[in-house]
């Protein structure tokens, strides 16, 4: 592999994390090192950006304000939830990336985000290979869902297990103030996998955690569920319930779509999602009030408790990719490794997968890691878990409120 | 005033914050160093504790694991909305109250909460004066909702004011991710007071605040509100509304506890909150997703995020209540003067009231600290709040995780 010279796009992909700026901090301070990287651009709202010309030109910014962006939640440049075309169907899109790719010289392309970004990025590569025009495809790891393929874990899932443990404690310690009979539904983030919602049990350590926690790797029961809230409320007089947005009933239909449906519980449309679902079908069975709790967007944007070995390696990831694909490298994705020093403590490494092996998988929540009864997590994830929440940050400050990064945010040309 | 020798008992009482329990340990710290105190006891759910005699015996506790109370959130010792009833009408309660006090030989009563909890403190201390049983009560302040009479601020007012105004910085950059389109509603609380929900704006000196803010201490009116919406939309593609739970139409009803009204919007009963039925709303009227965010209980119990002002005002009230009833006070709540240093900086002095100046009254948010339209607050509010926020805290972890005060809580006798 001979040294390719020429530019650079970095984009970000998919629901926003706590760290993904932090990966494209990692992208873009090593590609603005490298001699062989003429231009350093951001793409604006990712592959969108690609395709509208719309390019930050990052050699343009000041680089303590880049720096910034290791603390700054959600993402600094824009993302989407676009999914290209088959190129076999319809090239329309990839010749108009080509033109792009040209106009700009562009040699090299970084795309963070989850298993459908990772498609995108494969698609795209397969597509210069085939047009013969080089440029060397690379793969940030992205998702709070945990839920990419090959990756012992995934950058921005540990900052947001971090918080909703965190939020559990909490909430916790004020359910039980009055003394019996607080009944409390969590509803937390994951469509299809778990990792979130199990993750509300990590304060287990400390003495915290949920009574009843319920995955959607698991068929969804009404009349189990309700069995379970009503045996723990005779039996403590509190329930803490955490529950994943993404249960399904046995016939793979949502629980929080459920809307006049034929279980007695729903005799009219419902505005609110599963807490208010859930929590309104517990008051009714026990005759009791019953609080919903929706972690909603906090728990992916909750810069303020990160974690700081989750920011470490978000920036190493998006570093790493820059050195590979300087270095020849092209159509793989950064994974991270775990290892352990003789003494226990937990090592992150990194390694790189093919684009073809990770892209489009789901990696679920191992059924082995949930109780028999499928309503509580076994202590085995948590000792997966912890070593990814550890590290405490301090994130800047201005006024005692976070301080974000400040970008100029200069169109190239 | 001569030296009254005898115990104390402390009580929790009303919604918990993220620093009643560093006002209790103001009150229990000082109270073992006191020599004329001869046991502190903290009763279990407030004055429901004192009536049923379970009292825990402080002096049993090992003075380390107190001081963790300074970061555990919420009310340690359990608490209670309850009202005494009028003594003039039914002395049963105050003659338990006495027979305890005698019991035990207490002669320092001191109450930790809001206006309700003063009235209480009231009560009880004019009939211990009536039957002739000495014994000096105190108030100490304490409410989120930053409605207390008299005092410049309420300790746990800065905590959550603190929570809210970060957590709307995190979801202002997380909702800005996808470019134009996003509108968010966020439910603040606040039944009668909008203090917390003015904090929103806190953030503004860094660039971020709501666009839209609505106070309970304006009447609510659908018409308008949905012109605010529709107007800031047109304008610039997104829109980010706080919004009081304590909202009311102009006839007085809850805006939350709307159902099935005259109003167009409402055709089914609602289960969500304010946040679901104003999102619901402005959903239908633009036809496009609107997400509604309810910080719940989060917001007043995060004490991993509170202000090292707030906990040190906290501390210093439950201090001074203390050394103020020792030196022969009574009938007082602790409160919280403001003054400034020559060069500007903000300093917290302390002052007594008379506990039925306090008691049951309530502070509403200043109408010159709205704007004129009624849907925002203005910079004057910063200036008084900004520096209650300050004092970054490391609170205690074990595990990375929050660490709480391990309390014995052993019954007296």
């Amino acid at each position: 592999m001979g040294e390719l010279r020429g530019a650079c796009i970095f984009g970000q992909s998919g629901g926003p994390t706590a760290v993904i700026n932090a990966s494209a901090y990692g992208v873009i301070s090593q590609a603005l090192k490298e001699d062989c990287i003429t231009n350093v651009y951001a793409a604006e709202y990712g592959i969108k950006g690609v395709l509208a010309d719309k390019l930050f030109d990052m050699g343009q910014e000041d680089p303590r304000e880049l720096a910034f962006l290791m603390n700054t939640p959600s993402s600094a440049f824009g993302s989407c939830r676009y999914k290209l075309k088959d190129p076999d169907l319809d090239e329309t899109e990839y010749k108009k990336i080509l033109e792009v790719f040209e106009k700009h010289n562009v040699r090299y392309f970084f795309y963070n985000g989850g298993n459908d970004s990772m498609d995108t990025c494969s698609k795209i590569s397969k597509y210069m290979q085939r047009v013969g025009y080089e440029c060397r495809v690379m793969g940030v790891p992205k998702t709070i869902d945990n839920d990419l393929y090959g990756t012992d874990h995934c950058p921005g899932f540990p900052s947001a297990a971090k918080y909703i443990a965190t939020s559990v404690m909490e909430v916790m310690q004020d359910a039980r103030v009055y003394g019996a009979g607080h009944i409390c539904v969590m509803e937390i983030m994951g469509r299809n996998a778990g990792w979130l919602t199990a993750s509300s049990v990590l304060g287990r350590v400390n003495g915290y955690a949920p009574d009843l926690v319920y995955l959607p790797e698991m068929q969804f029961d009404f009349e189990r569920f309700l069995g379970d809230v009503v045996r723990v409320y005779k039996e403590k007089g509190t329930v803490l319930v955490a529950a994943s947005e993404g249960l399904k009933f046995p016939d793979g239909s949502f629980v929080s779509e459920a809307k006049t449906s034929a279980t007695d519980g729903f005799g009219h449309a419902q505005l609110g999602g599963l807490a208010t679902i859930l929590s309104g079908l517990v008051a009714q069975t026990l005759g009791t009030k019953v609080r919903g709790i929706e972690l909603s967007l906090l728990q992916r944007c909750a810069a303020h408790c990160a974690s700081g070995t989750d920011i470490e390696e978000a920036v190493r990831s998006g570093q790493r990719a820059v050195t590979a694909a300087v270095d020849g490298v092209t159509d793989k994705m950064v994974a991270i490794e775990r290892t352990y020093t003789e003494d226990g403590q937990y090592v992150s490494g990194l390694k790189l997968l093919n684009l073809s092996e990770v892209a489009n998988y789901e990696k679920k929540f191992p059924r082995d890691w949930i109780n028999e009864e499928g309503n509580n997590i076994r202590d085995e994830f948590i000792d997966y878990a912890l070593p990814l929440i550890q590290g405490h940050v301090a994130i800047p400050r201005e006024h005692e409120l976070p301080r974000y990064a400040r970008l100029k945010k200069i169109y190239a040309e």
